[in-house]
């Protein structure tokens, strides 16, 4: 079999699962159906058109996806209370039947229900003709649908096989837990190169500072790593929210791909749970210590929350570094609720001496009161003189992690939302001992990953 | 008691200590001289003249101290050639009735030897009648000796006051060893200043880049942190041989005496010997380890030995750097041949995981590279990214500072003369252990102010 026949033998694997059936088609399109004509019925009152969009106006969905996305678009002259208003009061209607309601925020307030099975979002939006004079973020959404379904009839298919290989790498979805490709992005960059071979190998060459503009109209310039310009407006760039690793990620990843055609490339193998023994093990040979502080998720949306959780971890990388423990590896996890983060450090506890680096001699005033302030006091060096400047040597504060982070976490920078959590000391340190006993086997198969890098 | 009758009363303590008595001044001057009439005597044959130089001619010497330096003064026309050996055997003949003698080298060879307790140089130079055309360096002097002659009557307790003071605070010598005041140098600052206390209380507000210019013409601008034309050069700095923490040293000394006076401040206090438990014992609160390097020194003398030996630290520093271990304090020193670099460390024994940063990866080529190089091999992690660059942990090869030593040293940048014995591996590490168990008390004392720095 030559590698151009393994690969097609592959893609048709991967399409033949995450293709849907007729039947789920069908179904979809059915229960899609019967909602968007709710929404028409409120024209003659409203003047409102109900658009079916995302991956299921597309029939860019991936089988065992049951997620359908409605809009109600506003005539433009519309007032932004009313279509708040009337939004939530037709979304309402549209749900009369559905199970777990949910009232959720984007720009406007939309409501979120389960018909079904499926998850139904009923999003309330301005239906303006120039995408680029857009009120408010959701009523570009209707622009990229049309775009979209007027491009992507006969690379369904394509940009199935796209999300399923971004799902593989962990860097699918725009959402800030992930700064990925969004769904959006998938069908664009397929539109621009026809299929996922192509641009499988394209990105294989890609540098951060490539820009890909299907329409030859971007207006602005971007500091994103890569750029896309969205058809529908010249100065966005729809792969904004993609950060640098993930990009190289996906580049790496494809590169992989074209070495060594695998269908591992597209669906993750079955993995054994991981035992504390083997982590154990894995400490052992690394000759490192870990450290975990864990605490209760705030009930805010996981936009709000990972932002703050990447705040957080920055600052205590900053706070370890400043007390001279050098950190390995860091990272959190959010299972059930309960927020971890766990750090691999060098140092389990720290020599006591602390050299304290005062004001150069000559400068008479700051050396007569570092001198007066350390002169007989309980140091572990007389005062001495080293590059032009007064240096004595004290007992470092914190020694070990534990009172570190007890004492100091508190005082960190933190998001607003973390900040009390964290200031009124709802957390707990956790020691090594006390990680690696967790029942909690997305905790431990994190630490795992934490420590081995391995296959994510 | 007033301040300054206390202080009139330690200075009259002091000089009645370090003033040679009447006798020990008409010692000195009998065997000066009788040798200077002996130099004399070829002055029919060869046209030389004798001078005697240095404390001894300008009796700005301290009690106790028995050197006596002799110059030999041949006419300007003299060749280099002839000057060498005619200056070589009426130094021999100056020493004939001396023990010891040794030839020795500065940028000519002369002699040294030792006569009725006293040491003696004989040092041939060019009679050359501006100070600024000289042909050697040793040229100088005699312009030097003339300066001060002229300049210092009645002034010789001041600065012998000056001398003991630089002593005492151990920065006293222009060789490499030490990098302190000359003592031309401290003539010079008494001829500008005509006291110790000015001297001091203008120290006291020094900063680097201070200058002083007795005959106001100074011709170069010096980067050096003091700057003290030379009367007899307009070109040359006489503190150049100065280092920043010397210079600052005396002026954190000079303060210290300014604000509380004391005998102290100008000999040594006694001091009991240190214990090996003592150490023990500062390790144990500092929570540090000691790692030293041993080895004999070679035949060379301290100005060849002592900068090689600063390289060789500085080496060593970079080389635990470079490889994760932190360094709190080095030190070297020679006793009896024996040479000691001691290093304290943060670290015994460090993690054996160690992050090998590999290429960005959109290097397509050395990315290639960099994978296979470590996929599949035996890692502590898979290959991942981070900051757009492919990262792998690997194990360390040296977890311990010993291991380090021995291996990587002989690699070092090291000085010519004790490349051979390191790279020869003639050296022994000496562990913590070993290093306490040392009978030799010079490194003893050695450690203990490497730890403490104790008053100097």
């Amino acid at each position: 079999m030559s590698r151009d026949e393994k690969i097609a033998s592959i893609l048709d694997e991967v399409l033949s699962r995450i293709t849907p059936s007729d039947e789920e088609e069908m179904g979809m399109e059915r229960v899609a159906k019967r909602l968007l004509e709710r929404i028409d019925g409120f024209y003659d009152e409203y003047g409102v058109r109900g658009m079916l969009v995302g991956s299921a106006a597309r029939k860019t969905w991936i089988s065992g996806e049951h997620d359908i996305d409605l809009f109600i678009l506003f005539p433009e002259s519309t007032g932004r209370e009313r279509l708040e208003d009337v939004g939530l009061l037709i979304a309402g209607s549209v749900l009369s039947d559905a199970e777990r309601i949910e009232e959720r925020y984007a720009e406007h307030p939309y409501l979120h229900g389960v018909v079904e099975g499926y998850g139904v979002d009923v999003v309330p939006c301005f239906d303006i003709r120039d995408a680029s004079r857009i009120k408010s973020a959701v009523d570009r959404t209707p622009h990229h649908n049309n775009f979209v379904r007027e491009e992507i009839a006969g690379l369904e298919g394509e940009v199935r096989l796209t999300k399923q290989f971004l799902k593989r790498a962990r860097i699918y979805g725009s959402e800030l837990k992930i700064h990925g490709f969004s769904g959006y992005l998938s069908e664009l960059l397929i539109i621009h190169f026809k299929s996922f071979m192509n641009l499988i190998r394209d990105a294989g060459n890609w540098r951060p500072g490539k820009v890909i503009d299907i329409k030859g109209h971007g207006t602005h310039r971007h500091e994103s790593p890569l750029v896309v310009v969205d058809p529908t407006d010249p100065g966005r760039n729809v792969a904004a929210a993609l950060s640098l690793d993930n990009m190289c990620r996906f580049i790496d990843s494809a590169r992989a791909f074209l070495d060594d055609p695998r269908i591992e490339c597209f669906f993750k193998q079955e993995r054994s749970p991981i035992g504390v023994r083997e982590i154990k093990e894995i400490l052992h040979r690394r000759g490192s210590t870990l450290i975990g502080i864990q605490f209760i998720a705030p009930d805010i949306v996981d936009d709000l929350l990972y932002p703050q959780l990447e705040k957080m971890e920055r600052s205590i990388n900053r706070l370890f570094e400043m007390h001279d423990f050098r950190v390995i590896n860091t990272g959190s996890i959010v299972s059930e609720r309960n927020v971890y983060i766990i750090c691999e450090l060098f140092d389990r506890e720290l020599p006591a001496v602390k050299k304290h680096i005062g004001p150069p001699v000559w400068e008479r005033t700051d050396a007569k009161r570092f001198k007066s302030k350390y002169q007989g006091k309980e140091t572990l060096s007389h005062i001495y003189i080293k590059n032009g400047r007064y240096v004595v040597e004290i007992k470092r504060r914190h020694r070990r992690p534990t009172s570190l982070l007890q004492e100091e976490l508190p005082r960190c920078g933190l998001g607003k939302d973390l900040r009390d959590t964290i200031r009124e000391e709802r957390f707990q340190i956790q020691s090594q001992e006390e990680l690696l006993t967790t029942e909690d086997r997305t905790v431990r198969r994190f630490i795992h990953e934490l420590l081995t890098h391995n296959d994510p």
